[in-house]
């Protein structure tokens, strides 16, 4: 079962998936800020393990289809086109939650995901270390 | 104590924070994609929680800086300049992870944080939630 925010009726207690809450505005998507481009970037998260698995574009119209069908779709910077994430592989993310950040400019999507998220078939994307070379402490 | 990725050596095992390593390649600081701004987006996610904390920019400069100095060096796109991430609040972001996704194009930053992320106080700032709109499963 999905449990979508309107359902929830939360107001400032903490989330199913942990993330604080405040009171839901509904002229919030109205006033996302989309940028030269149109687009917005989305970060996903999967709701049970909280892996940051991916991050990608929406334009409004990716995000409306989001919002609506309750499975991820964004907006492909390389094709140019309407991206259902999963319609081939199957590894289709089923949203929890979209939440937007304090500057209207970023969203964080949480989800199930079916299968690798990503085309590598690992897990996340986020798959490269960086080499630190602070000090330890 | 931060453990680094260099101290680790790890290879196709997971680290202290739940990701997969990969063997790490030395030449990936310098194939990393950067925007036609020179900028690439991070993510902050908290190590302990996993919760993500907020989305920032990042030049070379702020990266080098990231990585060298233990703390979060952002490059401010509405003040044009490099901005250590709690200089001024003393919210601190200690630095455990820096990871590049699959295409080096998005970086994830996994950290310890010293008091609330966002400007709001808000722990997170993802704290905006938008309307789903589908159908419950």
């Amino acid at each position: 079962m999905v449990v979508g925010i309107q359902r929830e009726k939360t107001k400032g207690h903490e989330s199913m998936t942990g993330y604080q809450h405040t009171e839901f505005q509904p002229g919030e998507l109205a006033s996302l800020k989309f940028d030269a481009n149109g687009l917005i970037p989305a970060v996903v998260q999967e709701a049970g393990t909280l892996a940051v698995l991916m991050v990608a574009w929406m334009n409004r119209e990716s995000l409306e289809l989001t919002l609506k069908t309750g499975y991820t779709v964004f907006w492909s910077r390389s094709r140019q086109k309407l991206w259902k994430k999963g319609e081939t592989s199957g590894c289709l993310q089923r949203v929890r939650e979209v939440r937007a950040d304090c500057d209207a400019d970023t969203l964080l999507v949480l989800v199930d995901q079916t299968g690798p998220a990503c085309h590598t078939g690992s897990t996340s994307c986020f798959f490269q270390p960086l080499p630190l070379t602070s000090p330890e402490e």
